[in-house]
């Protein structure tokens, strides 16, 4: 489900091009719960959810628990990617969505996952991608995701 | 193999905490050969070598071929991950190496794709994360990856 638009190209044939414009959304979260944060499983379940909250298509998932602590979650999206690296032991979690098209906004995925993991403190920045030089934004966090 | 330091903690149990310190290069690159960006079986070996190459330990890989054309490879590193999306057809792909720990140094994974991709141009960020505010950094390219 990447985001289409059709043309006809010289030769006569139909073909399908997608947009390269994209959104990345680069969140450091601290101060998260270490239980939520050493349960790869638990982790996937959620992502997979923002992923459908953001209404991007998840294709598959990777993830690993690490020993003695922390978990990585891959998604690949028909958009891009979502994806969790944690250490439970500080509290961590670094989180990305970068979903191609303008169909689809990453930041509602990182807000579902932020209403989740509930950190004290949110570092974040927002790369414009495909369009040229990266564009940097500062993106706005809900309040809500703070306690 | 995270990159860990050890310490007693309170109740006398040596225990393992991993360093937030993290690197993350983020690369749009335009002008790249459609035969090389529309092969996802080609763009996993070149993905998994460029890991090997930082450094950087592959624990699992996902990749997608898209129809009618493009391919998105993820790859889950020890480390963090590295990832690919491709949009043959605008001869564009969009890459990111995130590695967390001070050892392993996500540029020279870029550098290797970069020197495999040959781009005619990239426009690129250095996110430096886990150590509160994400820094910005303009990433140095290596001048041989650019034809």
């Amino acid at each position: 489900m990447k985001f289409a638009s059709h043309f006809i190209p010289r030769k006569g044939e139909p073909k399908v091009e997608y947009s390269t414009f994209g959104r990345h959304v680069a969140v450091d979260a601290w101060g998260v719960d270490y239980e939520l944060l050493n349960n790869a499983e638990f982790l996937q379940a959620q992502l997979v959810e923002a992923a459908e909250t953001c209404g991007a298509t998840v294709l598959s998932v990777q993830s690993k628990q690490f020993e003695p602590q922390g978990a990585t979650v891959l998604v690949l999206l028909s958009e891009s990617h979502l994806s969790i690296h944690t250490y439970p032991e500080k509290g961590f979690a670094a989180l990305d969505c970068y979903t191609c098209g303008e169909t689809v906004d990453p930041q509602l995925a990182i807000d579902y996952l932020l209403s989740v993991l509930k950190p004290r403190t949110v570092h974040a920045k927002k790369l414009i991608r495909g369009i040229g030089e990266l564009r940097v934004e500062e993106p706005e966090m809900k309040p809500f995701a703070l306690v």
